[in-house]
């Protein structure tokens, strides 16, 4: 049996600004420890900011979304203008701010929100070849807006479930390391930092998320 | 029984210019997974210099370790200098350019090296406590450097071998999730990225030099 394939998509590198460390770090160990392999994307873009994740506060730089991605990546990151569906088995995104700052406007539009057109492109072509999608803590806003009538999880915030609602999307409240599958749609969420989490708690959310996505396709 | 403390000492974040990325999330899920729990230090300085991570190019850019190790521990970092080994039960290294750079000069003067001040103070305070320090990758020419007369591993890597036996120490070649321990001087050392390994064999080689140093102080 040919070898499992994901893309991960990246949002730059650090929970405040880009994509949460340990959720990625989590997830590309649990795919390459049940048998899969994967590649990173992200897109090559601005950051919207950069934040000082010590203080909190803005700095007054720029960085580049990919170039940031690829610390956590170890320099092997693709433009996600180049993904193809056809070359993946399954699709995935880590949460951290940079979901809701650089692939979408989630955290400054809420329910209005614009994604960015290329990681649209990425969730529409999965979502059309009938491939599975995972996403992490924040991530899931992504699959409302771009596929509105999903079922997914960001945990068990009232406002952010509210906002998945308004696109038409329906939430369901998860706890720690679960995982809620939309079957119809191919679509596996799970809360991970949305929820107040232990690094273990990330591992196990990330490997139970992998571990769905690949039974899914066995 | 009290749970047992890490200390862990990080020098940026990314592989080419601070502290690896990989090995420090793996090495936090490894602690906590086996029930101890961590804090984070880096000292509060420049770091080096900037490294592009996709192109592997310097940046015309400065950044702080401390405000760049934020990006991995989730905004939760203290600066070295205020490090007590009386509140620590181990100190961890994970590796990555930024202990050979910034933690100290081994990237640039070899066995000349000289390892920054606070990282000199916190190796030392913890051998005369008699208690155990793990490092993993390249960190451990730091124990080395400031030890002199240990044992340690880096792996395969016969140009830092030799360096580290000019420094005064022992070396002894390890493969993938293996852990040289010096009993006498309680060091834990593995090689992780200083070999061509996978992510899920940087996650062994966290998981088993944490429970190495556990058990020895159980």
């Amino acid at each position: 049996m040919k070898m499992k394939k994901f893309a991960i998509v990246l949002s730059g590198c650090g929970v405040f600004d880009g994509a949460e460390i340990h959720e990625t770090t989590l997830a590309m160990y649990a795919i390459v420890k049940q048998g899969a392999s994967y590649d990173v994307f992200a897109p090559d873009m601005e950051q919207h900011h950069v934040i000082n994740h010590l203080k909190g506060e803005e700095m007054n730089e720029k960085r580049n979304v990919m170039i940031e991605a690829a610390r956590i990546a170890r320099g092997n990151v693709k433009p996600l203008d180049q993904f193809d569906p056809a070359d993946y088995d399954a699709l995935l995104f880590p949460g951290g701010f940079g979901a809701a700052k650089n692939l979408s406007t989630f955290a400054f539009d809420g329910p209005n929100c614009k994604v960015q057109v290329d990681v649209e492109k990425a969730i529409k072509g999965m979502h059309k070849a009938g491939k599975p999608i995972a996403a992490l803590c924040i991530a899931p806003v992504l699959l409302a807006k771009v596929l509105g009538d999903v079922k997914i999880t960001i945990g068990q915030d009232k406002g952010t479930a509210e906002a998945v609602v308004k696109m038409g999307a329906s939430h369901e409240n998860t706890d720690h390391g679960e995982v809620l599958i939309d079957s119809e749609n191919k679509l596996f969420t799970t809360p991970c930092y949305m929820l107040d989490a232990t690094i273990a708690q990330i591992g196990d959310g990330a490997d139970n998320v992998v571990r769905a996505v690949l039974k899914s396709i066995a």
